[in-house]
């Protein structure tokens, strides 16, 4: 059976239904007692006591399960720059999958401004309304920024899917691919492609889970430090890597490496590199929808273990694993903030719904559509949100 | 039986539910193709569309029937100034009931700000998102001078309720009024007491409807124009009122009245007042939740017609006959905006659904429930949008 054409499905279903989302309600309201409860007069019991005590906003309304899918446009899934009207489809979509995976009423707001302070300042003014903020496809550097600013400036949290859920689920997939290989994360050298943001998330969870020897390329080969002010971003990542002052190209990064992560473009990677890695390779060619490398092409240059961002690959690295039951985690632990122990723990969660018995090297993270996994995600986040200190629940 | 509690059912209501809305999907997510068509790597494909056409955000998203619900909770219910957060269960039910009247999505944002521009920002940077805004409790005259700004510089519908949503039900009940005491718009002389928002709009709605003698009061009688910088609205109140200049308080102005209009506090009218108006006094009420007069004592002092803002007495002047019709028809004629032209129509199409051999003094308009309301409304409202020449569909 040849594959569906997705475009043209997509485009028909976008426009029978007129989008995806719709806002019902949760109560009845059939009569005129329905009405009094819900509208006036009653509902000015529930505003008298929030106004006497704000957190009774979290007892009475619907802000403690409500998650702005924030973006102005700028780097929508492989499209780029197209707009807030443009990235509506992709907000909805978002959303479904939130309340289907994790009962998270999430609402996408596309922003008409690409100003790094107007868009923060906007989503500032809207915490009365959400319990959390998921921000998306916003163009990097500026979308850590953003992120930084708001996570120091709300008292909810604030999570870039594009850096976190992407860092979370790829460590999960590293975390059960080493226990078939045999290897630890304090001793394996990792080569990270790609010094965006999802390569600078990636770098921080690695290192929170152990790994000590990073090396990031980007187009030019081996990053180093740069005057341009526009590569702050790069900086920081170069700080935290190539210790031993590695140069070259990414071919040159490659020799030996136990790790590829590709966060990059299709086709950065030949046979020949991944040849010159070390015993066992392992490869996350992540590039959507064309692969660093293209998963046939790794195995035969020797790559063990391969992971993709596609799911028609084994080894779906896919972010729906993780966003759903990280939110719901954090909303029912009403914290404040989703910080390293809360992704680290999402990363083991995932990891460890792939049984012993089943994990080989063709299985090595859940399926997308497996209902487990954001319940189970949920849970470990709540209780890392706990002992971290950030609980508010 | 006695009235059921609504305090405290609205209390145990919107505890058990946390809230009263939810955002779902309208499409479904059961499989492999139906995540890939609603989600990557299909959702690209409407993306694309957009991103050539910005039009077809219409045509393939939820925005052409996503209405956001803008406060800052500076003037909700009788309770004043509570705040963004003790807003939401107002905003809230409002969302739920353009669902079930209106079938119109709409998404309640309640923004941490009292700062006029600020929220004139704010509500720009939403339009991509957002079909329709509908401002709700935001204190006068604040309220008046956001609505200005927002409709002069946005190109979706912009509409306060409380100025608007008001002026149209009432209007819809004097329509129907008139009629059972044989009188014309243009001869009647209207008072209304109270010299904010509300009071504004309705004063507007009735110089279209015809009127040429209105007097307006507000606590220190008969309005004259001020220096003070904070009274420019009623400065504008004062130049289109009052022609034959009439000097005193409120009883001053309503000796001779044939309609008083309503929209200040409690227990601001006397049955001494309503002795001296004219013949088959009309008398609207619509303080709330205690009337500037009781029903029952207006009555006895010989008030033909008396209509109040509670579900209790007869006559209820009820916004929810107004808004979920008006927005719909709106959005299905993809107006740019919602003008006198088409609140007129919406108050005609109200009064147009009590059938003249149903009028009478204590039915001038339709129950709150009455579900052929919006359709009706919705109906006139679109085709005034055509006619007046703000439709784009």
């Amino acid at each position: 059976m040849s594959k569906p054409d997705y475009n043209a499905l997509a485009l028909k279903m976008h426009e029978a239904f007129r989008g995806k989302i719709e806002v019902v309600s949760k109560v009845p309201l059939k009569d005129r007692t329905d009405m009094s409860t819900a509208y006036t007069p009653g509902v000015a019991e529930p505003c008298r006591k929030i106004s006497e005590n704000k957190e009774d906003v979290y007892k009475y309304t619907a802000k403690g399960n409500l998650v702005a899918i924030v973006s102005d446009g700028t780097a929508v899934l492989g499209l780029g720059d197209i707009g807030p009207e443009a990235a509506m489809p992709v907000m909805e979509g978002k959303a479904i999958l939130f309340k289907n995976f994790g009962n998270v009423d999430a609402f996408p707001i596309c922003l008409g401004t690409k100003d790094v302070d107007e868009i923060v300042q906007v989503v500032k003014m809207l915490e009365p309304t959400f319990g959390g903020i998921n921000l998306e496809d916003i163009s990097a550097p500026r979308c850590v920024e953003i992120e930084t600013k708001l996570k120091a400036s709300m008292n909810i949290p604030v999570f870039h899917d594009d850096q976190h859920g992407t860092a979370v689920v790829l460590s999960a997939a590293l975390i059960n691919a080493l226990k078939i290989v045999g290897k630890k994360f304090e001793t394996i050298k990792v080569v990270i492609n790609g010094a965006g943001s999802a390569g600078w998330a990636i770098m921080n969870i690695l290192i929170d889970l152990g790994v000590k020897d990073i090396i990031v390329c980007d187009r030019e080969g081996i990053i180093v430090k740069s005057d341009a002010e526009n590569l702050w971003l790069r900086n920081k990542m170069v700080e935290k890597s190539n210790f031993e002052g590695k140069t070259g190209n990414l071919a040159d990064a490659m020799v030996g490496a136990d790790v590829f992560i590709g966060v990059s473009g299709p086709r950065a990677v030949s046979k020949d590199m991944v040849k010159s890695m070390g015993k066992d390779p392992i490869v996350f060619a992540m590039a959507n929808p064309d692969p660093e490398i293209d998963p046939e092409d790794a195995k035969e240059a020797g790559a063990r273990i391969v992971g993709t961002g596609r799911s028609d690959y084994p080894n779906q690295i896919n972010n729906v694993l993780a966003f759903p039951g990280i939110f719901r985690g954090a909303l029912d632990a009403r914290a404040s903030d989703i910080n390293e122990a809360m992704k680290v723990a999402a990363a083991y969660a995932i990891a460890s719904l792939v049984d012993e018995s089943e994990l080989e090297e063709t299985f090595i993270i859940p399926y997308a559509l497996d209902e487990r996994v954001a319940t189970a995600v949920a849970k470990a986040v709540f209780d890392a949100a706990v002992k971290s200190g950030v609980a508010k629940a």
